[in-house]
């Protein structure tokens, strides 16, 4: 059941600015806004005028003028709810937006909820799930990568595929039907080549899908990059190095236990997030007492580990360090830092340069305090996981969300596979198809519940 | 020389919100919103699009789609800045409106000064002077009054004033300047008790709005309340207590000695600045040390100030408390706080019941621990400058450039008046109502210099 009242919230970021925007979207926006708005030109009525249409004149509270505003009308079902919309652009006093708000809500407007708009748009068919909830991704996005992302999945290019998907399955399921209503006749309408190069390709296509969430992941989150070293070989120099990057932090983000911090930092249009951190900030006698191997442990959530290693130290002190770490770095790019290179041992680096390095693995030498090849380091770094990666076409999943409904997609749609091996009857495949198109029907709300929705939208900042 | 170049600022409140709008004013703004903008409609240009009007679509960095935005067309002159101007409100991500701002800059705008877009208002006659003035005073308004003020003086109230008693003014020159092309026939055209009658008129005004400054100020920047008292008798508890009235704290300002800490509250929609209160609120022994003088020497600088006795001392000393206070306040309004009353001595109370008090003064016995009539006190505190004196119709000054420039106008009509009372040849007077025209003119900025105009928006924020 679709909400019939009229909704208002600030839209804008919350402070002062030269301008702001109250959203007033319902059945009612158009004449509560004209109830509020008096045009200078005599007789004028918002109730009259045309969609996509501005308007000036005054804001006001019974006789008192609240401000001199900018209206944006938009009439449904051409406007972002899908509703009839109004936009209001006020002065950005602070004052003034919350005066606003409460003459829209005198005049029987009622505070948006968290994401209530876009919810709205859901709901009234202007979007689907997964683009709303792009939306939200869209607008906290803080890189180029990830803009580029949610940017694309919200103007429904992950949803296309996803109906793609669906229109196959259900191709596949018409004929398989098709078979359940002759089941006694034994006759086999489908090919069954056909049908299972059809399901190859739909398990192929949800497979990749699925598989781009830890890319998706870190696009949206940040790659994380665990620093690791003995004491003293320049660990917390060389964070803050990598810290005072040009592009400079985008955030603290403060973990859920306290003692953990991450760095968020945007190198060139590319979020890296250190974690853990904190203990190598503190004191370095801090990771000792912790335990190296308990640091150590935090290895596996990395996608880059980066060993810095202290070139003072003889060969096989640092040679012994980098097979320490070997064993447990195998998935993730490791990267060593030989460190202190104006000052290392020349056997040392001789040594080094001439080991021989894995697949995953580079070395850079690096001087940590005077910055020297520290952006060597950050290529190696971006060469992991870089923008240009994600191409124009490519769908990728950042949504938790998604990606637990495309993993049940593809259990499902396995199932379907394995079934045709062992020749199982049209019934049962039915039954896994239908399944695998509930789960793909989740992705993009055909299939959802209050619940869920409930779950989506409260997380959205109130105004969108 | 109006520059011409086309100008671009984020509008909206910095910073992640729903969504965010960019302004973009001048020659050539729509045709560079033209060229990034691209409608799903075939064959659409904003270039041959209406005024006041809007349009959805995508913002284009070469082939790139930036994000989905909403277009608001205004054509010149009908427009904030009286040039043309495009609102673009994207989805508020700070990358995609730095991103909108680079590629905006990259077709040939370039990024907005402090004040820029209501100074190009100004320049092109959209709005005079004091009327730009009162934009940034209505962004920062953060009460009730200080917003009618602002709001009142952008409509142009204020100005209206100013043009009235300039062409009383000229009408008056015009006269006494006709008299002077025939003064060697030592006619008198003007009758001299009317025309005197007129100068008392233009005086009295100019007094009227010149000693506005003082209600002008104190609503602008709150009234200056300041709690003396001797040591323990609660100054810091009651200070407390009004600090956490339910209206609660608009801003900490800290002034420019670090030592003075001024907090700002809005009481139902009047603020009060108490200001020197980092001593009370430190150890009390501070007041001691810093001398009682040097304390009530800030007193000048209050026009509310609150006395702080301890009812459970003896009447003869809390009398000798308040004596030693009077002496020191007589214009200010001075509210006696009778504190502790639920433990006071009974004597004190009694005889302090029925001390007479002055006009300019009030009595409350509160308790500042439980909070106890504060309310009251407050009311006394409100009285003293209500939100209801500001008449709808009054002007009030609250902007220390038009009070210099009236305090200038004032001294020039009364030179007039002086002179007319001595008899002084018409060629004088002349001259000084050509001053108090120059004057008046200042604040509306029909004589203005490059310097003055800067002065005023480089204090204005991007974007306005």
């Amino acid at each position: 059941m679709l909400d019939q009242s009229t909704i208002c919230a600030i839209a804008t970021s919350p402070g002062i600015g030269a301008i702001a925007t109250i959203r007033l979207s319902g059945n009612q926006a158009i004449e509560i806004a004209a109830q509020v708005f008096a045009s200078p030109k005599k007789g004028k009525s918002l109730l009259t005028e045309k969609a996509n249409t501005i308007h000036f004149g005054s804001f006001k509270d019974g006789g008192e003028v609240v401000d001199d505003v900018v209206i944006s009308l938009f009439r449904a079902p051409h406007s972002f709810t899908g509703e009839d919309v109004v936009e209001i652009s006020c002065h950005g006093a602070v004052y003034i937006q919350q005066k606003i708000l409460q003459v829209l809500m005198k005049h029987g407007a009622r505070v948006a909820l968290p994401g209530e708009f876009t919810q709205r748009a859901f709901l009234n068919g202007k979007m689907d799930l997964s683009q709303a909830e792009a939306v939200a991704d869209l607008i906290n996005s803080t890189t180029a990568a990830s803009h580029k992302v949610a940017l694309n999945q919200m103007r429904g290019g992950f949803s296309e595929e996803i109906r793609n998907l669906r229109n196959q399955l259900l191709s596949f399921t018409s004929l398989v039907e098709l078979e359940l209503d002759f089941s006694e006749e034994d006759v086999e309408f489908a090919d069954r080549a056909e049908l299972r190069q059809l399901v190859e390709k739909i398990e192929r296509t949800i497979r990749i899908l699925k598989d781009s969430f830890s890319l998706g992941n870190v696009i949206k989150n940040g790659i994380p990059v665990a620093i690791v070293g003995e004491t003293n070989v320049g660990k917390s120099t060389l964070l803050n190095a990598l810290l005072n990057e040009e592009k400079a932090i985008v955030s603290d983000i403060h973990g859920t236990t306290r003692d953990v911090i991450e760095d968020v930092v945007n190198i060139h249009g590319t979020a890296f997030r250190f974690f853990d951190t904190a203990g190598i900030r503190e004191t370095t006698d801090t990771i000792e007492s912790m335990g190296i191997e308990r640091t150590y442990s935090k290895l596996g959530q990395a996608s880059i580990v980066i060993l810095v290693v202290d070139l003072q130290n003889p060969y096989p002190v640092v040679f012994e360090r980098i097979n320490k770490i070997r064993k447990r770095v195998s998935k993730q790019t490791l990267i060593i830092a030989a460190n202190k290179k104006d000052t290392g041992l020349p056997g040392t680096i001789k040594k080094l340069e001439s080991m021989d390095l894995g697949n995953n693995e580079k070395l850079v030498f690096i001087s940590a305090k005077s910055k020297d090849n520290v952006s060597e380091l950050i290529n190696f770094m971006q060469e992991t996981v870089s923008i240009d990666k994600i191409g124009g076409e490519d769908i990728i999943i950042t949504n938790a969300r998604h990606y637990e409904a495309l993993s049940y997609a593809y259990q499902a749609i396995e199932r379907v596979l394995h079934g045709m091996d062992a020749g199982i009857t049209s019934d049962f495949l039915a039954q896994d198809i239908r399944e695998c198109l509930h789960y793909l029907g989740e992705i993009t709300g055909e299939i959802t519940t209050d619940e869920v929705l409930g779950n989506i939208f409260k997380n959205f900042c109130i105004g969108k």
